[in-house]
């Protein structure tokens, strides 16, 4: 066999463009694709994913890359392309068959039963289903292999090279930082009004112009990407020429279009910001699931929860909603959009509190993959933990166990990369205050651009040359870390709500 | 190898997938995709295609179809998958890979040639890359194999089992029947104004509405199907439960959004009516482009513009746009939509000229293909057949030769297609007539699904179990004539311009 680069090149570039049709045939999934198609669909995007599957592990691939491993002649990038490209194939070589199989058939059974069981509102219904996709899921962190934690097998599908022995001490740092900050703020003698519980109507078509006003002001090139609408908003797309978010409107509550876009662009300014010369190649990607939510978090709450930001846009945001709106100033809607309050739901929980219900989830899943927590048990750990951390407890099962949809996917080792897109997130900005003097001015003056410049060179430029904790340690100076999140927390809130934390 | 049909199966499922997401990503080309992804999708769908290619060449494939052939307890739809399978391939196995490679290239510059020549309105400019490509599609057609006409072997391709010994005598005496009959019409004491170029104003929005109406009066499943808009209308989709149509919003001629509207929603029916049985399988298709074409101009010509259609709609339609349509009457409006009229543009063309268009493409392939026709006189050529043929004469080739995009894509053996699809229409409409002796009255009351479910049951839902003359012979009782067309606008056009024809 005769090998050369450009005949890999060659090969990765088919397996990108296979991975953006198979976003653009979930996307159209999610938008525009009529009722009665769900079933030719999901053979459609099977097909796609089985011929996806079978170049990757294809002998010749293997071949080629263990040469291209080999040749000294590479430049970085291209030594790059051929690690991540064989991290990728490894673990996809080490899955047999029989078992990709099992799991999908465990997933879309543990998928209906999870659903009836928020129906009737029991665990119980859920567990057989459970048990079996923890029971396959188990086996195949075995069969990628790990060196003693076998939670790391899983976490690495999700946050490559991120490992339990590294995670566990700074998640519970931060717990336990913010079990005490969730009190005092709770107790606190300044409260923040709920502002959206009250009945007021925000026109749908006011917020969607609105969301496309956002999506300009931080620079989302709408002519290499769109807007369209969807029951839960997501990012998706084909190519960095090609991205596409989605936002869902409600006419009661305005935050939903304005936070889900805010957050869905930060998604898209990193995929519309690979740089040209990774196209289309394995670089063309975040180095983890963490990476990418810091993005979007950083855009949405670091910048988009900012007083500095709505000091620009509350004026707009008033004007395109007089009445809604009226007697409601900027520091009220500032309050409203920062509230803290313990809550059930992790999708509705605010900054404070978001981080508790991840460190739950995950101590809950490194108990279950260890088989060290009979399943029976698992709607009471939940509880109790709900209790001792936010001071909750969940009226029925559907506000507790069964209210994410990860489990019934099987997504364990998926929930730990949002709070490191939360802990990355802060630290990637206080790095960018550090580079942008007049940052905070910036934001005042609702100019967002040179912040996004600065990511885009720094982060979105560079791919996935480097794994995720190497990149933020490269461009804020040191890796994971939650002392510049609680830095940011501690005086966010405390100036919000008048206590020192 | 073991063989055995579920094996064979799924890989035709797997082909049809392919094609279904090829479509996706077409349709997604023309409504949605951000522009600046172009190059990516293009990218996109030259790696499906490869893939798709590859896997239908692949020799396992031609093993298994060579296996199932002889097979003799196969049903009679699988024997029909079988054989309409080892057509497509063995047609894709005889075109060497160079050659398709060739063909790509030299397409991709014919076009940009034949845009370039538009706008200076020079064939001249074009020559060169048509030269071209007329050369590589000759030798494709001698790759494929004929047996002495070598246009057969084009043909083959969109019409399978046409033959030009076949097709040349009927388009002859159609050519020979029309030309006097647009003369009569042109003569007629009794003329038919041209109301839609008197700058009247049909609202969008109204236009949009009405399509929608017209769709679900045919009986256009929306929950297996959607309408957007496009440059150019065209039916797509992934799957007969997923069928895309497209329309285009004109307001100051709603002919545009009406006609094409119901254009591809006959396209539309019959994808959607494929047998469930013949889902994801090489019956799940039309036999021929002209049967697909025979759908369309049914409901777009001799259903939506007879006067029964429009006794029921013309009054929902003036309602709609009450301004632009007012003090014109039914007659007026029925005249309107079938004013005969020589012209230089065939997609401007009415039902009675149209088809001279087509022959005079037609006769030029053939020309053309034979090499018999030097490509520098071909613009004369061109120029004298309009003169005699509609009695016009271009005033240069951008409103000539160079009008449609077909050459330039190559697709010689393409037109006919269009001129069958008119013959057949009129042959099926006619038994449908013979069938259901209310149909007229049906259609003055609105009541379209009767003609739907009789051409579902009759021709649809037979998908591609036979070529499409048989198919036509069983449902008409005879195959490809002229008879039927003829007799039908000789009634209708005899009685709007009161001569006989």
């Amino acid at each position: 066999m005769e090998l050369h680069f450009p005949a890999l090149l060659s090969r990765m570039n088919e397996l990108r463009d296979l991975q953006g049709i198979i976003g653009l045939a979930t996307w159209d999934q999610e938008t525009y694709m009529p009722a009665k198609a769900d079933s030719a669909r999901a053979h459609q995007l099977a097909t796609l994913q089985g011929l996806h599957h079978e170049r990757l592990v294809d002998p010749w691939l293997g071949e080629a890359l263990a040469w291209a491993a080999g040749q000294t002649d590479l430049d970085a990038d291209q030594r790059a392309m051929v690690r991540v490209l064989t991290q990728e194939r490894d673990r996809a070589v080490r899955v047999p068959q029989a078992l990709v199989k099992a799991l999908a058939e465990a997933q879309s059974r543990a998928l209906a039963a999870w659903r009836q069981a928020r129906k009737e509102k029991r665990f119980s219904v859920f567990q057989p289903a459970l048990e079996r996709i923890l029971a396959l899921r188990r086996e195949q962190a075995d069969a990628y292999g790990h060196e003693g934690e076998r939670y790391d097998a899983l976490l690495e599908g999700y946050e490559p090279g991120m490992r339990v022995a590294r995670l566990t001490p700074v998640l519970t740092a931060l717990r336990d930082a913010l079990i005490p900050m969730v009190a005092a703020l709770g107790s606190a003698p300044r409260q923040v009004p709920d502002l959206f519980k009250e009945g007021r109507r925000f026109d749908g078509e006011a917020q969607w112009q609105f969301s496309l006003r956002l999506l300009e002001a931080v620079g989302f090139d709408m002519e290499a990407g769109r807007q369209d609408r969807s029951i839960h908003p997501f990012t998706g797309g084909t190519h960095p020429m090609d991205v596409r978010l989605t936002t869902r409107i409600d006419e009661e509550n305005p935050l939903n279009a304005l936070f889900s876009t805010i957050h869905e662009a930060g998604h898209g300014l990193y995929e519309q910001g690979f740089a040209e010369a990774h196209y289309r190649t394995p670089l063309a990607a975040a180095p983890s699931m963490g990476l990418h939510e810091s993005q979007s978090r950083l855009w949405e709450n670091v910048v988009g929860r900012s007083r500095a930001f709505w000091e620009h846009f509350y004026p707009e945001l008033s004007k395109a909603f007089p009445q809604a709106l009226a007697g409601v100033d900027l520091d009220a809607f500032h309050g409203a959009v920062n509230r803290v309050s313990p809550s059930l739901i992790r999708t509705e929980a605010d900054e404070v509190t978001y981080n508790l219900h991840i460190v739950l989830r995950y101590e809950l899943e490194l108990l279950l993959i260890h088989d060290s927590l009979p399943l029976g048990d698992l709607p009471a750990a939940w509880n109790e933990r709900m209790q001792r951390y936010l001071g909750v407890t969940p009226p029925d099962d559907t506000q507790g166990v069964l209210q994410d949809i990860h489990w019934a996917w099987g997504e364990f080792g998926y929930f730990p990369t949002y709070s490191l897109g939360n802990l990355y997130s802060a630290s990637l900005y206080r790095a960018a205050e550090r580079a942008l003097p007049d940052l905070m001015g910036q934001l005042r003056r609702g100019a967002l651009l040179p912040l996004r410049d600065w990511l885009r060179t720094h982060v979105h430029q560079q791919g996935y040359r480097l794994p995720a904790e190497e990149l933020i340690r490269q461009v804020t100076g040191r890796g994971l870390t939650d002392v510049d999140f609680l830095e940011y927390l501690r005086g966010k809130y405390g100036a919000l709500y008048g206590v020192s934390l």
